[in-house]
């Protein structure tokens, strides 16, 4: 039986306060810097290492969240809750969306069914229904093959697999497997369909409606603006559109739909990228095998994250280091920066991941908690950041740790050499200067061109972005989040500070309001 | 002659740490809260208005911060700047990129010119030259017109005039002005290119190279890549491109390109979306006449911040609230959560303008400063915002201040009604939901569905995202960090953050490294 702790009740808790600080900027010099960037590695998986040399920890802090980790019982927490134990308590359901890619441990029954059954299932059915696409077998009704494939989806319905999808459609390109273009239509701002609708040819374009309720606002409109195009370009909406959605919505085994495709309670939607929610745009974007490559990654992600180890188990080790910057030196954001166009939207979808997840101030019994818990998350691919906000991170009066994310090796391996290096080399001479420049600063009589140092960061580094390494790495991030909101107590797998903006807006547009409310909706003419 | 002080040494700096603090919550319920909504309001330029009525403050905090306003000379620093003093120190320079959207107030003389007219000139030069390709008159070696546009640049010469292009493209698609397709070629990342020159066609494509030095080494690997890219189509690369840059670079004059269009160093790279690096690309996408209605905007808005009153000049009140809540409040973010899927590149531009401004850590002369300055800045747009971050933002355990922007109406026209309303009206309802929901919470004794509220706001509202409003809005913030800059005395016009990390970056490419940076880049194969 694990036993659930506020943060600040642990002995942990007070040793981490007290024990000595390590000054970044002191211990990356020299040789001894040389060291920790060889020792302050933890392998992932598919080729993948978490390096931590320049964050503010050294062995003795190490070894004090070595002991929070197992005062805290993250491992075993981490085993209840892939073993079905009803981990999201504000909500009173399970927590699996680790099974979408693997089992991990015990057979976990809901529903009457084997939940890692019912998740491979779906996959199942996609690939099925995916390939038929793809072979033209299901196409549209002048027998033509479908070339793209929009998903109508928000929040998590969107940003995982948006991310996801720019993250591998050059790597598809390169290798030959990109089956159709992949768009998003998200915002209920009718400008965003009227673009995505201005882009393609609707009569070859199949569109994925996700919505685990089948009720989101956003997206249900989104859905009517769709079908309206089709109509009025003389087409049969329900021959163009599948529905991802849970068995008991009313968009569930509608006639209005080509064929729909299931999760179910268990998956938030931020973690549902591995789920039917992102499974049938990137399977219909890339080929099913493309998108099992992923779920292995993944899989491979969360096997390693069950290591009880620290130094062992890169998720834990980071976000560990993550609450001690939090919680003790204060911070109060983290900048996610991949070197990598690819990741270009990974960034937003960490921004949701986390501050959905962890950006609260109750522990799971609902009681208020008396230390801070997630920080704001933001951030930019570089080189791009570099030009960009990178100033303040540099020499700004608060200090953000960072979060680097490079590759050896580009996605599509076109490259050049300019001045005697590849692009890609250039990319990599980048981001290896930018962790040294911020953990090291650089003196300067000119106090303009002073750089403090001691702004800590690591950074994942992998061989290629390939699907497999795409999905470790979002595992790792999934995990860290998960094992951070363990640390502070918190159920963050529910989102109840998403509802009260819904419930006001369907008052407002009922007209229903009165002092500042009203006020405002009329400045705004509704 | 205006006199430079630090924040810290102003009468008004301490009176403002004393007088009593707003509860938002409070304010802004019932009768109380509808009279601030119609009284903390500011016509800004071409029918918006600046509305700050969830701001933390009363008639007593905004009489100090007018003190404030006073006592740092902010209208007199503005006067300074735009009358042509060299207010840029560290540089030595000269900051006028208010000039070349409209005369403010003196003749500027400078490099035996005066600017206005050197500004006006390249932007005739632009306009000549655009309606040229417009018409055909150059076009390719078939004769053939150019259709699509892409700019190559980083930093300033990317991130603003890609929001801005963003932000006009459906609004000129409606408005049947879209010239030509515009795309952005940013990143060293070699993948960043090659997907942009695989999703073109290049034979009918005019690249803009933008580098003000003419040695921006992304922006000339990238060059080099697309020449590369130019040639292997049979094509005749000096045929293709034009070169935007300052008069004494490298590129300036030079027969690799078919003509240059000239900025100084007077304008940086992130107050550059109004010269000839966002004229050149924007003209081209919309023609002249589009770019004009943007620039007009932003003289609008550069006027309206030169009247003394802080109630009646909305960048300076929404710059000094934003002092407030960063020098007295402790709130070390800001998200800035537009209502228009058009500026969803608009936070990453504010992010560059704002945290490479005031991202730092002394003042004007070089010393430290004993305050904070420059908070982080980030955002997504609305309503996709909702279902992502904004949980932390409602029930997190840090407050964050919200800068939102919404309009009465959508760009294209296009819309549809589902359950009595139309996008538009629930897009508007939930900015004005949110606002609320931030300002006032909800008590609800489980405290897992219980908001404390407290969390002010502002929002821009504008009848409709036009080239005017645009870049009105545009001015607005550019005003609102030199105002802030002001106030923290710093030299919000230089960005020596930026350098170290370019020479260790160069470093590594040489093989000329030891200690941590050797070892870190061995692991990433340099």
């Amino acid at each position: 039986m694990v036993s659930w702790k506020n943060f600040d009740e642990l002995a942990s808790y007070k040793k981490l306060q007290d024990v000595p600080k390590v000054c970044v900027k002191e211990v990356m010099s020299g040789e001894n810097g040389a060291k920790r960037v060889n020792d302050y590695s933890i392998d992932m998986s598919n080729g993948l290492s978490f390096n931590y040399a320049a964050r503010p920890v050294d062995e003795k802090v190490v070894e004090v969240l070595a002991e929070l980790a197992k005062e805290q019982q993250l491992t075993e927490k981490y085993a209840a809750l892939y073993n079905g134990e009803m981990i999201n308590t504000g909500e009173k359901r399970l927590v699996l969306h680790q099974l979408t890619r693997g089992q991990l441990g015990d057979d976990v029954m809901a529903d009457g069914v084997n939940k890692r059954d019912f998740y491979v299932s779906q996959q199942e059915k996609i690939k099925v229904f995916a390939n038929k696409v793809h072979s033209g077998e299901i196409c549209n009704a002048k027998g033509e093959k479908f070339t793209t494939v929009v998903q109508i989806g928000i929040g998590g319905s969107d940003l995982g697999p948006r991310a996801m999808y720019i993250a591998l459609e050059n790597w598809a390109i390169a290798n030959k497997t990109l089956k159709m273009n992949a768009k998003f239509i998200s915002n209920v701002d009718p400008d965003d369909a009227t673009a995505v609708l201005g882009s393609i040819d609707v009569a070859h374009s199949l569109f994925v409606l996700v919505s685990k309720s089948g009720t989101t606002l956003e997206t249900l409109t989104n859905e009517a603006f769709v079908k309206d195009a089709l109509k009025n370009a003389g087409l049969d909406a329900s021959k163009h559109m599948v529905a991802v959605t849970s068995e008991t919505s009313p968009l569930a085994n509608n006639p209005e739909y080509l064929d729909s495709f299931y999760m179910d309670d268990y998956i938030g939607g931020r973690y549902s990228s591995t789920s039917a929610v992102g499974g049938c745009v990137l399977s219909l974007a890339f080929g099913p095998e493309v998108f099992e490559a992923f779920l292995k990654g993944a899989h491979d992600g969360d096997v390693a994250a069950t290591n009880p180890d620290i130094k062992a188990n890169a998720a834990m080790m980071d976000a560990l280091i993550g609450v001690y910057e939090r919680n003790v030196l204060g911070y109060g954001c983290q900048a996610v920066l991949p070197y990598s166009q690819a990741l270009s939207r990974f960034p937003a979808h960490l921004q949701q991941l986390d501050m959905e997840s962890n950006g609260k101030s109750v522990n799971r019994f609902g009681e208020p908690v008396n230390y801070v818990t997630g920080p704001v998350i933001f951030g930019e691919p570089g080189t791009n950041g570099q030009h960009s906000f990178y100033q303040l991170l540099h020499q700004g009066t608060n200090i953000t740790p960072l979060q680097f994310v490079g590759f050896r090796n580009n996605q599509t391996g076109n490259d050049v050499v300019i001045k005697g290096s590849t692009s890609q080399q250039k990319l990599c001479a980048n981001v290896v200067a930018q962790i040294m420049a911020f953990a090291c600063g650089k003196d300067d009589d000119n106090r303009n061109k002073y750089f403090a140092g001691g702004r800590p960061s690591s950074i994942i580094i992998g061989e290629q972005l390939t699907p497999e390494a795409l999905g470790a790495i979002l595992a790792h991030f999934e995990n860290k989040v998960m094992f951070q909101g363990f640390v502070w107590n918190l159920n963050s797998f529910d989102q109840e500070g998403v509802q009260l903006g819904k419930v006001l807006a369907t008052k407002v547009l009922a007209g229903d309001t009165d002092g500042a409310l009203a006020a405002y909706a009329k400045l705004l003419n509704i």
